[in-house]
């Protein structure tokens, strides 16, 4: 299938330090400014928001969860109802993820096979399977905007697995590529790899040949040592075509934008803002603070006085403390308006810094005040997250 | 304590056919058009809605639950951070309740006495009394427009005992009046008495001397048959002075409405839309339905063509279903949004009904196609949600 002109990616300025750059992907419903963040809606919901909140927060992008639909309500379900645009009532960009990172989480995983990969479901327990033609066929039924090609998720520091991973994986983009035909759909290529600079040459070299027009740089962020991500980006990113958007799935603390946008990283998603903030977690230019602490009994000021968010302008810490202690359903969206305020609101500012040659002193200034949480503990939540287990109810 | 200039009740227009009357209730945060239905928001939030949605739904008086407040997080923590307006962000009118019923719910009474009650916290258990004096200081903390006198409730059906607690509740009604100071506050007396009209008959006469500016007929739809609860309305409301608002605890079906307002009563308050909200069952014209119920998997129509609110005009009852059954808030907020829009609405439309005076019409037309929920399930259903059981987290 050939990409159509209905996607364009432009890059506008790149940065003279980094590898950063501004750009435009174009899509179908809408033109996303990058770096972009793109808050997840799993379920064909972004947690405890509505699609105008969404918009008010300056969205541009949003991800859904290709195994989860797939399983509940189903894709051919969604198509019935008119695709997953109208389905949600979301009508900008959407990418899905090919469904390959929830079936390989390790408790799912029946068998894989050249075929495709067998799984149970975590509702039901029923029996399921993904080839790569199936997850072109679900992701064309739910009709995003941009679509991911089923892959391998090894253990990132697994060299055997690694390798015997990444073949299929390949064989598997080509069978994607080949069974992809909606033309309003651009479909990405994802490369593995592990931590291992030959890996993630071989596949950069053998999905570059396939010419997607998009990569994701798959398996990272799922338990490996912070260093370690950094450093594939910096090895594998100069492989990839300088003109192609790309995306490194999993990524969205604060600290780590900044890491993946100088990196030459365009698009980024992550479930940990908002499960963050339905857990308590706000960002603040200081760096993360926990409602639960008795200390917010009583401030009457808000998260933070500079914040334009919705929750910032109508409500006191004070008061996001009683909501959280009383377990109230407004506290979890004013929490995720919040994150989502801070991410968004942090990437635009990145961009404009990028268009006005200030990244390097934006990110000085960033840093010198925010005080990321230990990197374990936060890989430790990116991957329970990105798992999808069965959590409790709005988990 | 007189009160002041700040309140003032209008009837503009009083049905030729019922008891029925069309009015305004002036308070400090603004005019309340009666007959009106007040959204319960007990723990200083009407549960998943923001105060900008409650405004753009036309709730005109939202109610608040003492003794939850006076738990957590306390009274006085609300006092300092500015009273209950400003710390929920709603600058509207507010009603507080005396904190009696959830106190007089069996499983928290300790002991009762003429000085007051001893209960414990369904929070940690913890031991509390309630005195008249309490229940107004708590209700001056708060800062409620229209707050409630403390009165003891009995089970409606028991004689003996509404004999014994009548006596209780009317020396308690003058304790309120003497310890009430501020004058931005209507304290409104409580009739009890169950459903015997000579036990109605005496609280009526005692209360009504006392002057207070409004009356609230207590100890009804807590497990009574409805005909009953009617009956008590009917022989009751004529007792009362015909200038003063009449408010009916805990009443809110679609059917009790008319049943009420046609009697004479002006403020209903109800947890009931809200909670049916959050376990899926919404209003329509014809009746309850379940969002729970398979065959709304593929209706890719609203709840209600002819409905006006947010989730009519941008989801289908599918995309409803899917959010049920996926167990995600935004589901909750929709659901919220179209029960209360639905009372809200008949409301509006009962209003106008009666300055036209079509009630008549509008009842008639309204119960020809609206099948009520039985009886006793939906007593059941009053009774545990005023009982403010500590129940699922979302109840």
């Amino acid at each position: 299938m050939e990409v159509t002109t209905l996607f364009r990616f432009d890059i506008e300025k790149s940065d003279a330090d980094s590898r950063a750059r501004v750009g435009t992907l174009r899509t179908p419903h809408g033109d996303i400014p990058t770096p972009v963040f793109a808050p997840v809606g799993t379920q064909a919901t972004v947690k405890t928001l509505t699609p105008d909140e969404l918009i008010e927060l300056g969205t541009t992008l949003v991800l859904a969860n290709t195994y989860h639909l797939y399983l509940r309500p189903g894709a051919d379900r969604v198509a019935r109802l008119g695709g997953l645009h109208h389905f949600m009532g979301w009508s900008g960009p959407i990418l899905t993820d090919s469904g390959g990172f929830q079936v390989f989480s390790l408790e799912r995983l029946r068998k894989v096979s050249d075929e495709g990969v067998v799984f149970r479901s975590h509702i039901d327990g029923s029996e399921h399977v993904f080839s790569p033609e199936k997850s072109i066929e679900i992701q064309e039924e739910l009709g995003a905007d941009i679509i991911m090609a089923l892959d391998e998720c090894p253990d990132p520091l697994n060299y055997e697995y690694n390798q015997v991973a990444l073949g299929r994986t390949h064989r598997w983009a080509e069978r994607c590529q080949r069974a992809h035909r909606r033309t309003d759909q651009a479909l990405f290529g994802i490369l593995q790899g592990g931590v291992f600079p030959d890996l993630r040459t071989e596949s950069a070299r053998f999905l570059t040949a396939l010419d997607f027009p998009g990569y994701a740089l798959g398996g990272l962020s799922v338990g490996e040592p912070k260093e370690k991500t950094w450093e594939v980006l910096d090895f594998t990113v100069p492989l990839l075509p300088e003109h192609k958007p790309r995306y490194l799935m999993g990524v969205g603390s604060p600290e780590d934008l900044f890491a993946g946008v100088e990196r030459g990283i365009d698009i980024f998603d992550c479930a940990l803002p908002t499960r963050l903030a339905r857990n308590g977690a706000l960002f603040t230019s200081h760096g993360r603070i926990n409602l639960r602490k008795a200390e917010f009994a009583e401030v009457a000021t808000p998260i933070e006085e500079t914040c334009g968010c919705y929750t910032c302008r109508h409500f006191s810490l004070a008061y996001l403390h009683h909501l959280y202690k009383a377990e109230e359903i407004l506290g979890l969206r004013l929490n995720t308006i919040h994150n989502l305020h801070f991410l968004l609101e942090l990437m635009r500012n990145i961009r404009t810094s990028l268009q006005e040659g200030t990244f390097g002193q934006l990110k000085a200034s960033f840093l010198s005040h925010y005080v990321p949480v230990q990197d374990e503990a936060q890989r430790r939540d990116n991957l329970q997250q990105r798992r999808g287990k069965p959590g409790r109810r709005h988990e």
